[in-house]
């Protein structure tokens, strides 16, 4: 019981979100330093008076259909951006002017604490957070009347992705595209443990296996392993043809096909690879998204080439995007709190209505703390997270990619008992 | 491949929800036979003319906040009972005087494929889903217009748990309490594989462990053994204090807490599990639930009583209701599609407004075929389901209930390999 006041202590110091010792612990300060840099670009936006609170709402708690079956929780972005708040019916607001930071959580009525356990006071709150200041959502009126603030800064974005508006009133700066030292961090950890699921999987796949019990063993580690209790998109096992398929693993084809033929299927993510490491070599900064889009559809059009299964000029190919063709959807996406994250397309960036360039999901140039996936791909896809860094780029994902690598682990996954969690992780 | 040939040749002769022979494959005569059932009980309703369809809307596809993440999609459970469909952005129909059923698939893009797979037509539908007819979602009207129904019976019920409406319309029928041999034999599985995991978990769990990784190894062994994707509910994994909060696990208290006593965890079941036999030994069928709940009061204050933990006459706490304070909800539910199933307060039936009581899912007599979860708890909780037959209930949960036989399954854990997955399920 020492050990757990210890921790218990540690805890109240120094705010985190915390999965045990063995699992990377996130600071409140990463939240605190997204709301300085949001209160940095406002002040210096002329638009922007003396005096302005921001206020924004997080996510709702929700029942599915309408039944009172509630799923997990998971916060709206821009607000878990700002305040790393892991439950509902919040309301958070920031002084641009002082940068101070106030969450609003919901009065719950007492008796919740019988189904949801002890209720947390104000001041709980604001040190669970790491914020300046807790007053109940059901004050947030009389608290705003009190600041007077001159303005008051709400959030209204069209999601270009989805077609959604998220909540009022648009503003930049929380549209943030370039990620900070501990933003990367989780990003670094998140790739390891889920590059280390993916090897897992390559140890325990053997023909025979239904394709959802490799989604389910890559979970598993995900959450056993590194305390990831939500999987950023449905996992996509397609074995055989499927692999072909791009978002395979959906209600209408829920990863239930036997797998036929093992080999089939990593011996095409080592095509895939090839290409991606043709991508890797090029210098990365101040390099255009768009270029390094057509880079790939020239690279892959010219193995086709080489396979004898495209015949011509690649120039010409090039002017008639047929490259599209195989590649039907963006080179990759920016990555952070969302799969898909924002920042792609800001005020005075246009999409390009051409066959493959019209999917790019950003046609920004790159530059120095952005992160993207790269997932270039002739209908068989490989995905691999990377940073732009000041002289090049950091690969985040790090799965075997050679032949022999890829043989060693299935070998090493051979010869061991089947799924050998660790016991005693701390080590 | 004539191995492969042969499942589909299978699949396609009976059309069934499959996730390989080692699962349970259930067919679609069982949503067919559930259309048969709602008919009958049309049909003999004097308020519904002849000539009566029946249409139903399944659950829509949904994004993330304003997001464009697409959590997998799982049914809305009337659709579900009546149709069996596991896509979103369906309709059904059933003709009431020839029980035809009919579905209406959204008519996607042809572009859609190359994201989700080859996209099905008409027939492939009609004969996945077992159903008479398929039509296109967009051609409803049109479809409607030409069977021209003398009465469009639609449902609106409001679901007392949460508190929401369904869609348009009530009429019973569609609140089935009664579950099929072949309902049965689901229910029957999903306890098996879902108590299974509860011996995984019983054999794994350590001193150290998070009690997340529990939650973990929980939902990895029904997904891998069971074909089970979808949870019913939170996982609920509170060790130590956590254990008597009902719904912990939820995003605000994520089982986030190092286990640090596991024997005290597994004794307190063994308490609970002693009261339950209590309960298990009243002959069931034709019993008011009402009278069950009060009887598990009372098992539990003699209990107790017994430690010395009350004192007084057992009647008199009765009278006053303070089983209410130990067991703070009630004693169970029904038991199907949802977690806290339909069919709990039919019309007619009335909530009791006293302590405990008002709580009570039922306040049904128990009948042949009903199927209902026993929880009783003095804070510590323990659920069992049983299904009540002709001549009393059978317990579908198989978890060991003895010091002995919990010892027993602790021991073998200790002295095995961590998490030994069966790579050979089919023996």
């Amino acid at each position: 019981m020492q050990n757990e006041s210890r921790k218990m202590a540690a805890y109240r110091a120094q705010p985190a979100f915390c999965r045990g010792d063995h699992t990377l612990t996130v600071s409140s300060e990463l939240f605190k330093y997204n709301r300085k840099r949001l209160c940095e670009r406002l002040q210096a936006n002329k638009d922007v008076p003396k005096g302005a609170i921001v206020l924004l709402q997080g996510g709702e708690s929700e029942t599915r259909h309408c039944s009172d079956h509630e799923p997990v929780f998971r916060q709206e972005s821009y607000f878990h951006w700002a305040f790393g708040v892991e439950e509902p019916d919040f309301y958070g607001a920031i002084e641009v002017d002082t940068g101070k930071g106030i969450i609003f959580p919901p009065k719950l009525p007492d008796s919740y604490a019988v189904w949801m356990g002890r209720l947390l006071g104000l001041e709980e709150f604001r040190d669970r957070y790491g914020v300046d200041e807790a007053f109940w959502a059901e004050d947030i009126l009389k608290v705003l009347k009190e600041k007077n603030p001159s303005t008051l800064l709400t959030l209204r974005g069209l999601n270009t992705d989805s077609g959604k508006y998220s909540r009022e009133a648009a503003f930049d700066g929380i549209s943030e595209v370039f990620k900070t030292d501990m933003e990367l961090e989780v990003l670094r950890y998140s790739n390891k443990i889920s590059s280390e699921g993916h090897i897992e999987v390559m140890k325990s796949i053997k023909p025979g296996m239904y394709e959802y019990q490799l989604e389910s063993l890559f979970k598993h580690y995900c959450y056993f392993m590194g305390g990831l209790r939500a999987g950023a998109y449905t996992c996509i096992c397609g074995s055989g043809d499927n692999g072909s398929i791009l978002h395979y693993g959906h209600a209408g084809a829920p990863n239930s096909k036997e797998v036929m033929d093992v080999y089939l299927t990593w011996e095409a993510s080592i095509i895939a690879t090839r290409l991606i490491s043709h991508v890797h070599s090029q210098p990365m900064e101040s390099v255009s998204w768009v270029d390094m889009h057509l880079l790939a559809d020239r690279v892959q059009l010219e193995a086709l080439k080489e396979l004898g299964l495209v015949k011509g000029d690649i120039d010409e190919m090039m002017k008639v995007r047929l490259g599209a063709v195989f590649m039907p959807h963006g080179l990759g996406h920016f990555l952070g709190i969302d799969t898909h994250d924002v920042g792609g397309y800001p005020q005075g960036c246009e999409r390009i209505d051409k066959p493959g360039l019209r999917s790019l999901r950003t046609v920004r140039t790159l530059e120095n703390r952005m992160v993207l996936t790269i997932e270039p791909g002739i209908y068989f896809i490989d995905v691999d997270d990377i940073a732009i860094t000041e002289d090049g780029m950091e690969l985040l994902t790090c799965v075997p990619r050679t032949v022999e690598e890829i043989e060693a682990i299935m070998e090493e996954g051979r010869r061991r008992p089947p799924m050998p969690l660790p016991q005693d992780m701390k080590k």
